[in-house]
Parts: structure tokens; sequence; C-alpha cells
């Protein structure tokens, strides 16, 4: 059911299609996060109408609340949550590690956690992994590998790496097993902390291995320059006609940088967690830039009595009817249409602005798009 | 811009239209409460989708919040709101000794009372809460009236009735200064407490007045026979050709029982404010009946693998769209999306209720539909 096929190339950048059995997403794309099969304050209608391919659910977050075996016998993710496109999940391997760190126990077989809910014992191996998974039934799924502290020293990455590559054969194996219908498809995670020869170490051994795609983790952004430095080092030992995802990535200046390094698609809680605080993706020709990360504070007192859209060069369906004063008030008086308007217009900035990343891959404008948004080479 | 035609009467019950500046509202119908000029949980197109024709806010929460000034210049509510159809107000009468009982303080002229967001003071007189409602530019507005305890004696009820009389003449005098171009309606309000007698006298008195349109408040439900005697005695008094509000009234029995004494518009927070808890309406096909209270709480732990919908019966997005297994997974997980989906839903019950009620008004089967909905005459 899975393919991938590139459409045009600029360099490294491309466009490209992922077809799976609910359909296609257009590449590069970005993917919202779906944490507990819904992605916070949207109806999958409103998904629809924004116009994303694919969302992306946490493995973690549904094994705890409602439970694997809950969400198949409710059909699947897909089914469950009316989200009748491509939907990924994670793996579990990140939040197993990020959420109760000073609770999980690793060993080579595998983790030993808490519940962040009840704090009740669960153990995940790349097996256990692989098996909720199936049972939730998303289209593209991921490899379970042991998320690193990145800050961590060479040797901890490097015998940490170690046991990665190790999991990651177990959850082909597993998963080769489990699809025999052939309806998911299985990523990969290139991991190696902050060390480039871990990094290449790591692509290669991926690489080598027969996964469907494949992606790169504890890439956490900071500083840029040495993320950037990480994952362009990577890309060059991982096959180009695989498709490629950035694990969690999602800032403005992260996408165009990543997407010229010819990295697919990016997942980042971003764009949402961000609207429910409060702050509002502006587009550059709106005087979004770097400096200010592309956002602003509605909930600031200067908005109180503002005619003006969220902003002026958006199209979205929040811009077109609300206020930047009603939006200010809705956060002022907690009403939950706050957060149902802000995410929607974060969402829409997102798509769009993927959209142009695709259509200048496609017209050979990529570079100039890049210089508009980052007013840099 | 205002007017009133009875389409169609079967006994005192009858089908209308009230024209207003944002178009019509066909009645009888039932107003979903939008307190802080929204909807809790639903955008202005969700509403319309389901179908309503007008909704109701409250100056009170208005006033207090953004202010009544912020809304004007922000160009009234209905712009603020997105929503472009017929609005209410009410006068602020209820909330302003409700929410705050202890701390309100009435005089022949006004009250004082406390703000329930900050404590700060202010006072409401009549002629205050017309210029408010003028300023937030509902199409549909209340006078101001002095809302008693139900329960309160014979002695204080008939002064504070007194009051609110003189009040209400207020209201009238300055609400005609004030709708110099013709955009609102004022709605009287009949008082009375719990006493036939002093319900007679404010529903001749009230009649007596120059109101486009009437109400009665202070209308409880409990004891059920009471309050029904009492606005059946009430409606005696009151001219047929003029539209008659309901004030806060919700439930499925009350809506069909007063609808039979020819009240043509409810309010209530009751299916929106029950939905955001987790309680379902359940159409009568579906077993709903006045001793489950056409409901059920959907976060019962039985819910938790259920494919079905939240009612077999429904043709909601939220019926057709998705199962009470995913709806008590994301009451469990405390989700945004249980509010809206919930919401929708029971917004969409009475919605739908009131449309058959219309129809059977029609065509003349008022009787037999309200027997099946509550099995008895």
């Amino acid at each position: 059911m899975f393919s991938f096929t590139i459409n045009k190339k600029l360099g490294q950048a491309r466009t490209g299609i992922i077809k799976t059995a609910h359909g296609d997403i257009r590449t590069p794309a970005f993917i919202p996060v779906a944490t507990k099969a819904t992605v916070k304050s949207l109806t999958p209608k409103q998904l629809n109408e924004i116009g994303f391919d694919a969302i992306l659910s946490n493995t973690y977050h549904l094994y705890l609340q409602p439970g694997a075996d809950v969400v198949e016998k409710l059909g699947g993710l897909q089914k469950v949550s009316a989200w009748h496109k491509p939907m990924f999940t994670d793996s579990g391997g990140f939040q197993v590690m990020s959420l109760n760190e000073s609770l999980c126990k690793v060993d080579d077989e595998g983790v030993d956690f808490r519940s962040c809910i009840d704090d009740s014992k669960h153990r995940f191996t790349p097996e256990k992994s692989m098996q909720i998974q199936r049972k939730l039934g998303a289209d593209l799924i991921f490899s379970f590998d042991q998320c690193l502290d990145i800050n961590a020293d060479y040797e901890t990455t490097k015998e940490s790496l170690a046991r990665t590559h190790a999991w990651e054969e177990r959850s082909l194996v597993e998963f080769k097993k489990l699809n025999i219908d052939n309806k998911q498809a299985l990523y990969g995670i290139v991991q190696g902390g902050r060390f480039k020869d871990l990094r290449e170490e790591s692509a290669k051994f991926i690489a080598s291995l027969d996964f469907d795609a494949l992606s790169i983790g504890s890439i956490f952004g900071d500083p840029k320059e040495e993320s950037f430095a990480l994952v362009k080092h990577a890309m060059k030992f991982l096959p180009e006609e695989k498709t490629k995802h950035l694990l969690g990535i999602g800032t403005v200046e992260d996408i165009f940088n990543y997407v010229s390094l010819g990295l697919d698609t990016f997942d980042c809680v971003l764009a949402t967690r961000l609207a429910r605080q409060g702050s509002i993706f502006l587009r550059p020709e709106s005087g979004g830039n770097e400096e200010n990360k592309f956002r602003y504070r509605i909930t600031n007192v200067k908005f109180k009595e503002s005619l003006e859209p969220l902003d002026n060069n958006c199209e979205c369906y929040v811009c077109k009817n609300f206020s930047q004063g009603y939006i200010n008030h809705l956060f002022k008086a907690k009403e939950i249409l706050s957060n149902t308007l802000a995410t929607y217009h974060n969402l829409y900035f997102f798509k769009k602005m993927m959209d142009e990343i695709r259509e200048s891959i496609e017209d050979g404008g990529f570079v100039e798009l890049k210089k508009k948004w980052l007013e840099r080479n």
C-alpha cells in the first residue's frame, strides 16, 4: 500500500507523494500532532477544511488512554477519530523517556516506565511498540528507539546507539510478522546524539535495513547550526529514493532549512501548543520574521479594540471572520473558542507555508521563497 | 425593523416569524446562550450548520468583559462574534442578583453590585441597562427588572414587583430615546414570583405598556405544576399578537408544555452546560424520556468500547462521524473536542426538536408529537 515518488528536485529539496492505504501525502508536508487521537480543539472537518493530508498521534498516550485494545475495537485510529486520511503514530520511545525520565529504567530488552496519568507501571519493548502501533492502525509507524538526552556524553550516546540499532532491527522483524496484509509502512530512525561520527554510523546502519521510510530523531533544534550540520551529515548516507521525516521539528526556519536538505515531512506541537497559549503565527508580508519567531501574543492589551484580523495577509476562516479584539476577549474570558480559533489559524499558517514551499520547488523559486521568509540566504 | 407574524395556530400553540434587522426567527424557537458572545466551544459556522436562527448573549457578562464600549468599537455583537443572524441580549437583571446575591444592594433607583471577575463595584439602573444593550447592539433586548428569589414571601414579592414595573417603564422611556433608528426591539418582562394574583397584575401592567414583545421571567420550573399554572394564568392577560419569550427555560418537557401555552421562544444554558459535563441528549426513539430527562452520561465506563453514535436516531455531524467510545475517551482525556462534539450534538437535538414542533403545529399533529415525546397528554 505504501510508496514514495519524487516529483521534482531542486538542489536537495524535493517534492513528492507518499501513498498510503488512506490516501496521499503531498511533500514537503507539515503533519499536525493529534496526541490523543485529536488535534486539540479542532474537529477533523476543520482539519480537512484547512487542507492537511495527514496527522500524527502518540503511541505512548493512546496506549495509556484509552488503550490500544480499545482503539482497535473501535475500528482503529482513522475510524475512531473520523480522520479518514493518512495517519502516523510515533513509537512511544520519546514520551517514555521524556515524560517521566527519573522513573524510567532502560535495559537491553526494553524500558520500564510509569504512566503520566496514574503512575502505574508499564514496559515497552520494540516488539510491544510494534504490536501497539499495529492495533492503533496508523498507516505510517515508527520503529522503537531510545531517545537520549541530546547533551549525553560520547560514551553514553555510543552505548545507547548500539541499543537503539538493536531495537530497530527487532522492530523491523516484529513489524514484518504483523504487517502481512501490507497495510502499514515502517520508518527507521537515525539517532547518534550530537556526534557527527555516530550520526554517520547510525545513518549507514539504518539505511542498510529494509525500512519503508526513514527519519531522523533527537534533533532539538538548538543550537541551530549544530543541529543543521548533524542532519546535513546524516542525510549524505541516506538513500535519496526513500522519504524522510524529521521528528518533532517545526519552526518556520527549521522547516525551510531542512526542506533544503531533502527532508519531506515534519511533525511538531509548536503551532498548536502555542495557539492555546495565545501565540499567533504571522506571515512575512505582515511582519513575521526570525526575530519575532513569526508570531505575536494576541493576549496583549493593545489588541483589545483592534478590528484587524489575526493576520492581514492570511485567508483562513478565522482571519476572514474575526477581529483581534474578539480573539483577545475570548482568551481573557478563557473561552474554549479562543483555542479553536488560534489553533485553526496557526495550522493554516503552516499549511499555506508548505503549499508555497511545494510550489516553489516545482517552479524553481524555492531559494527566493526561503529568502523572502528568512531574509537571508 | 421588528415585526412578529403568526403563521398558524393550534390551540394556544402557534408558529410564527420574528423579523429583525439581521433576519428572521422561525418560532417556536430554542435560542442557544452565548454568554460572552460565544456559544461555548462552537464556531458560528458550526451554529449555522446546526441551523439556529438566533442566539442570546448576557449583558452582565459582556458589560464586565470586554465592556460594552469595546463591543461597540468592535462593531457590535453580530460583527464581533461573526454571528450575522438575529441576536438577543438579556438585561443583566438576573445575573446582577444571582451571581453575587450577598453583595448586591437594591434601591428604587437601581442596583449596586460587585463584579464576579474582580470584585470591583458597579451600578446598574434601567437606563444604564438600556444604554449598555444599545452599545452591544443585539436586535432583541430586554427591559431591566428585579429578579427575586422565587421563594420570596408575598410582601417582599409585591414590593419588588412595584419596583420592577417602575424599572420597566423607565427602561421603555430610555429605550425609545436611544432606538431612534428603530434597529432594536424591546421585550417587557412579567414578574410576580409564585403568586397568581401578582403574576396577573404584572401581566396586565406589562401588556398595557408599549413593548415590542413580551416575556415571562423568574420561572424556574420547579415544582413544574406550579410554574405551569403561573405561566398559564399570566398568558391569559397578554395580547395574542405579541411574541412571547420564556426566560431561562429549556427542558424538553418545559418546552413542549410552554409551546402549548403559546410561548414562542426559549433560551437556556442547559443543553450547552450539560454537554460540557458529559450529559448527552437522547431522542425518544432512542430511549430518551421524562424519567431519564432525555439524557445520559457519556462518561460512563460502559461506553468505553461502544461503536454506536451518541444517538442512533440523530443525524447530526457528530452522530454521523463519531462513536460513543471515542467521545468517552475525549472526556476522560479532558480533550477540548469533547466539549465541542457534545455541545454540537445537544444543540442539534434541541434544534431538531423545535423543527418537529413547528412542523407539527403547521400540520395539526402537535398533540401527537407531544404525546410521543412525553408519553402522556
